[in-house]
């Protein structure tokens, strides 16, 4: 998919906008603009579906502009044979997810497919957001020292769907963690935390979007180990099908980047939310290229790469 | 689909703004903001393909609005085993098509399903535009007495996409009229014309477009068969076949609804773009339910009614 973009999308478009290490365009009107094409196998899964996924989706990327979300754009592809009861819990799940938000669903579009040539149902959603914070959040503003927060666990959305798509047994339920993570930006902007970059590590996990962000602004980060908050059940499944919780993907999470003498105040106000949000480390001189690397428990550390395939696909 | 969506869809969203019988959102702060997806089959056609429709169709989507086009985001779904010289074909026909409209392609996705899931390319584009006039366009403005004035020929787009798709010979070549008409719309604004309502008469062509505004604005229209601009081939093709040109699918295409006495005025302005443009029709009491009517060159009059089925499935 890197390659695809790199190679392929970005040169033909022939947009410098796009070249932008962002989830979404910042607009010299003090607008937030993002789109996302949602295509999650299956359309339902513990803790959420493809409509509150979409939504949410393009809240938090919104959010991770420093921006508060506003209006949102719904367009549907509907595949021939889509159950009109399935389609009426999604719509009904798309209301509910904006009500939550206080966005509003202001246009949209559907379109039919014939059988076959689609997958049930594909969402897109596009949000406009009002820029809440000026310098915005951006890569360019990380510094050396630098505190990394998450606001809670790792890697249930991508388990909880490969669950559901496998049909795995497993002893204890496993919930995505599909949730908006606006209000909690609003609240460390409130508190006067200077978000020098905000970031949700959805496709590719916390280490792929780690990874982009060091090479984005060319510092190296480090990270440690029995930092990361990791509920047990994950732990287990990760142990058992060889999965790397560093890489799997999350949805109602985002990655902090703020001043170390500010890491405390901010920690305490995203434990308001979550009790499980921590630090789970800090930003280094690039020695002598931009790298992620994890302290194990024993004092070692490990580089964490980018997986050069997709660990699971279909995830969003 | 008109049921779906008034049944289904629309009151599960619990959206007002949804209701709104037009094609994007007026947003307070003066932008207009469109959604559509696109999964026309083939994804190429003669006169233009998936990438240069999309574009044209937001960018016309939101002149519609009275607004001008600024800024687009784009996702793309790829199904597995698309080309990649098609792909590059269809990116590089969007990047012409923006530079066309200056618009500016600010943010995107890619998502990729596998094959089987999906149909070569999905693509939804949604658009921003600075509200132009004031107040916009709107079917509520429509008056008795007021001018329908259509900017050029009808029903290419729907034939040339359906000759593709069944590979029908035929004698001379059919392009469809995909096209931007925003330029249009600036220059009837920048003269002074009242532009009391737009539409583009797209998927279910003029006759349905025409129908909902008769409903919306609680008005009827009087049509002139002989004043209808087609070209020789559509007329050929719509006979041997038996379709119905008011029915086809335009993609170049806007209706404006302007007072009668600054009709010519308009008139003379459409026709430096497209010597075809021309006043097809004007709106009269509704006696006694709104209704689309068509006078014939005998003087008989039929009325247009909506088409229960999908004339043509996915043309856009």
């Amino acid at each position: 998919m890197q390659n695809l973009l790199q190679k392929q999308i970005f040169p033909a478009l022939q947009s410098d906008w796009l070249k932008a290490p962002h989830d979404g365009a910042l607009l010299a009107e003090g607008l937030a603009f993002t789109t996302d094409s949602y295509v999650v196998s299956p359309l339902e899964f513990p803790g959420g579906d493809i409509g509150s996924l979409a939504v949410f989706g393009t809240v938090n990327d919104l959010a991770m502009c420093g921006a508060r979300p506003r209006w949102l754009s719904l367009a549907l592809i509907l595949e021939e044979g889509l159950p009109l009861e399935q389609l009426q819990r999604i719509l009904h799940s798309i209301q509910q997810a904006a009500g939550r938000c206080q966005v509003e669903i202001v246009t949209g579009d559907t379109k039919t497919v014939e059988r076959g040539k689609g997958d049930g149902l594909f969402i897109t959603t596009t949000g406009l957001g009002t820029l809440l914070s000026t310098p915005p959040p951006h890569p360019s503003r990380i510094q050396t020292g630098d505190a990394i927060l998450i606001n809670g666990d790792l890697g249930r959305h991508g388990l909880a769907v490969l669950a559901q798509r496998q049909k795995l047994e497993l002893e204890g339920p496993l919930f995505s963690d599909c949730a908006p993570v606006h209000a909690e930006v609003e609240a460390l902007l409130q508190a006067g935390i200077e978000l020098r970059c905000l970031r949700d590590p959805t496709r590719g996990g916390v280490a792929s979007v780690l990874h982009e962000l060091a090479q984005a602004s060319g510092l190296s980060f480090q990270l440690e180990e029995t930092c990361l908050p990791l509920h047990e059940e994950v732990q287990a499944v990760c142990e058992i099908l060889g999965f790397d919780p560093l890489y799997l993907a999350n949805e109602g999470k985002f990655l902090a980047f703020v001043p170390a003498p500010q890491a405390e105040a901010a920690l305490q106000i995203l434990k308001h939310f979550n009790s499980e949000a921590a630090q789970i480390g800090a930003v280094t001189q690039a020695s002598p290229t931009p790298t992620v690397n994890l302290k194990s428990p024993w004092g070692t550390t490990r580089t964490l790469d980018l997986l050069s395939g997709e660990q699971l696909p279909r995830i969003c």
